[in-house]
């Protein structure tokens, strides 16, 4: 018995669950867990199923040629993978790594189910306070004003050596062009270190304490073409004090940060993460 | 069209799902909502379904046959309302009438969708702060030692008389004999102020203050026979102080309390708890 | 033997809380409670103290006298009254009242020290779902665009009539005028339905529901000028998701800003909240 | 100028800050931040005073000697540090590291300002996932039912020989004997993995699954001879699932774990926490 993770989005109509819960009946499939979204505003359906089936998934007759069948009829999108899949992973980074040695640890022991490919940063190694597993090769990437088109080929060269499915951006504190930022699109998670849509640009922090805001967030969104704007996927936020300093925010931000991005990411990784236009859909437990 | 409610428990094995959306898909039922649960230590299935029907729901060749035949095949216990169905409600107070007040106002401003059937409590009317709608009658049910039987025969009766299908213990604050808390078991829910298991009998934030702890809860639960130990719906917690006198965590206890009762009463009513022995299934949104 | 509280600023400079404590040593006082803040970043100084004292606090040689000397000589402003001082209040609304409710119902209970001078809105009292207490009246003042100015004289008047020493903006619909804002600043606060900065301006549910944010907030501000700039006493927020609708979080927003605006308020009535600029300084417990 | 932090509890009677206070505007300190209680309860005073001094803090007529007077004529027991000073620490740790690495990741970046004299675990160095920087020795404990008296004897030995001011048990799953508890009592921070009181002894995440919680926690507190009954300094909790399983729980449970646990130890190494009988008083920013 293995267990499998079907995703799916199309036009709401009646249907569609029976449809795709006979097809895994008829094929000796189990559901063990399934989460469903109707939104009626734009009449778009949403569903994740996990299932277990105790034969091959492909073949003539196998749940893959049948949900063939209903996804074309349906007009859906759809992706189906082993829970077990590890995707490939690209974090890129700059000095600060709290995100990333948080990442590398949760990977560490065994609570991240990814392949980790590549750290890139566009600062040496010796920048970085953790010190990366000796299986995970660091790049050094360094960026000015007049070489960031290379710089950006040369991430995205990496993307495609590494086949990498999934880019982090764990406090890496470069503005991707737009360019770079419509090819990353639906592949790429950014933390902000704000509670958006407050205190887009620079500083957040600081922005917070000039504010005098009492709490103070982080957000962890797709990349689209849009700066600050992308899906956001988790967010969270803890109290501050009128004696916190700019620096005690952005100490307080570090936590919220890695847990926020953390969160995001095992979300993605689990296949819980569907896009909805500007939105998502998270099928938590 | 109208929207119906379909909660169902079975043990669990392949096909449910199958057979409960194509019998919808055959009616011409649209599934708007629906989660479901595999509690794999005990093999049970729990599922919630929401969806619209353009018909009636009875009648020959309905759902409601078509479920009579699945939940007969799968040894299903299950319910099916319309969503708008408005359960019946007896709420039992003591002299602290926070909880009763806010699930007054709640009712008033159309969030809480019950009919509140009468209020009863060991109290005179006179003791409680808040004034009760006018077509909501007060039952005065004094109690002693001695009468405690007596009193308790009147409360069944009342329960009754009036077809209460729900009570709610808004800080009721007399302990149900074990007769009364069987009588009750499912249909009854306490809010219990501290943060079980920890606290349990008599003055909780007393008790918490004494052991010193930084945050302080309430617990929403069914009442069963074992007091302080039925099934938790909801529960949730404050930050406190060592400055914080036990008055003060009986002040902010209040706010913790109301808001849990609030939130485990609309989701009972709102059909997204069911009972998995000690413990909940509790389907949010 | 009496409780007073002491607030005062001023620039920064040593020897403020010697001369305090000693004058205080000096007439038999006890300091209960204290906090003071230094903000580094304006050279300004802080602090409410809370003191028994077993004599009258004015006379020649009293607390008062010295506290004049004091207050003189490190040229700060400050305020002393009895712990149990109760402040003048004027509640503003329009027609959603669960704000309101919820402050009536903490000044019934004795949990709200303040004495509830009057309720006003633009709206009738039967736009109310609530019940105000037979002592307290309510005021009708209907608002158009044409009328604004004689709207808001009536407002001025009605302070001033009752005396009013703070104003409230229980979700008062209506826009002050600058003008109006200026003249009732550090007097008057307003619970805004967001999490502030994020979704300034009208319908903020909707924009946040819109932007796909996870967290929708609330916040208690200070009245100034400058629409949704004011000084920021108290903010808290609560996770949605993806299935909360406009309305269902419209409906969450009603919790949090009842909890927000509260806070905010017995903060201020207990002296604990100091403007220090377009910030707050906050002694909470 | 230096900044220096005073800690001191008495007997409450008046005075006392004017003492402090005045001492140390005699000798020219400036305070920068002070936080009082007055337990009413049992008449105990707390205070915690953080100041600059433009001098030396001893010598004849210095602020130290005149605290010695003040500390004798009130009988005071007070502490006096540099606000820079960094404790020396002891880490106990068995398989689970992530507390550990938390801790060391703070310290590398300079947000846990302590040295680290060693970590010690009854497992080898090899059973953690997590490298010990270079200049931080490991110490193999090995433990046995037999062997206990002559480990804890090991234990105090490294503790005497590193000059270990605090111990941190970071997840370390031996029950430390009675005497051991006892000699290390007010210097001994453990992270237990519930909610106190809740779930005492072991496994409490499959104790709170099997009851049913829909919230887990953590606690930090001082060790003492009371077994998990020891001053708390710190909880925290998140919401749970009913389909949490109790692995999902312990995964939860370590993001709780290690924020509280650092939390504790933070607010410790800041002086910010005095013992108060069986409670603590937590003087937070």
């Amino acid at each position: 018995m293995t267990t499998h993770i079907l995703t799916l989005t199309c036009r709401n109509r009646p249907g569609i669950v029976a449809a795709v819960a006979t097809a895994l009946a008829e094929t000796g499939g189990d559901i063990t867990e399934a989460r469903q979204f109707d939104d009626t505003l734009t009449g778009t359906f949403f569903m994740r199923v996990a299932f277990r089936l105790p034969q091959e998934i492909g073949g003539d007759g196998g749940f893959r040629a049948k949900m063939d069948g209903i996804g074309t009829a349906f007009g859906m999108q759809w992706t189906l993978s082993p829970q077990d899949y590890r995707q490939k992973v690209l974090i890129l980074v700059s000095k600060f790594d709290h995100c990333l040695s948080d990442l590398l640890y949760r990977q560490r022991i065994g609570e991240m189910p990814m392949d980790l490919v590549a750290v890139a940063g566009n600062h040496p190694e010796s920048a970085l306070s953790v010190r990366l597993p000796d299986d995970v090769p660091y790049h050094h990437l360094p960026i000015t004003r007049e070489t960031k088109p290379q710089q950006e080929a040369e991430i995205r060269a990496l993307v495609e050596e590494t086949g990498a499915e999934l880019v982090v951006l764990a406090r890496y504190m470069q503005i991707l062009s737009d360019e770079m930022s419509a090819w990353l699109s639906g592949r790429c998670i950014n933390i902000h270190h704000s509670f958006l849509p407050g205190f887009k640009g620079a500083k957040p922090y600081h922005q917070a304490h000039a504010r005098g805001v009492k709490m103070i967030g982080a957000t962890a969104h797709y990349v689209t073409e849009d700066l600050d704007e992308g899906p956001i996927i988790s967010q969270d936020v803890e109290h501050v004090t009128h004696a916190d300093t700019p620096e005690d925010l952005v100490a307080k931000g570090r936590d919220i940060e890695r847990r926020v991005l953390a969160r995001a990411v095992a979300l993605h990784l689990d296949r819980r993460v569907l896009v909805n236009g500007s939105r998502t859909v998270v099928f938590g437990k």
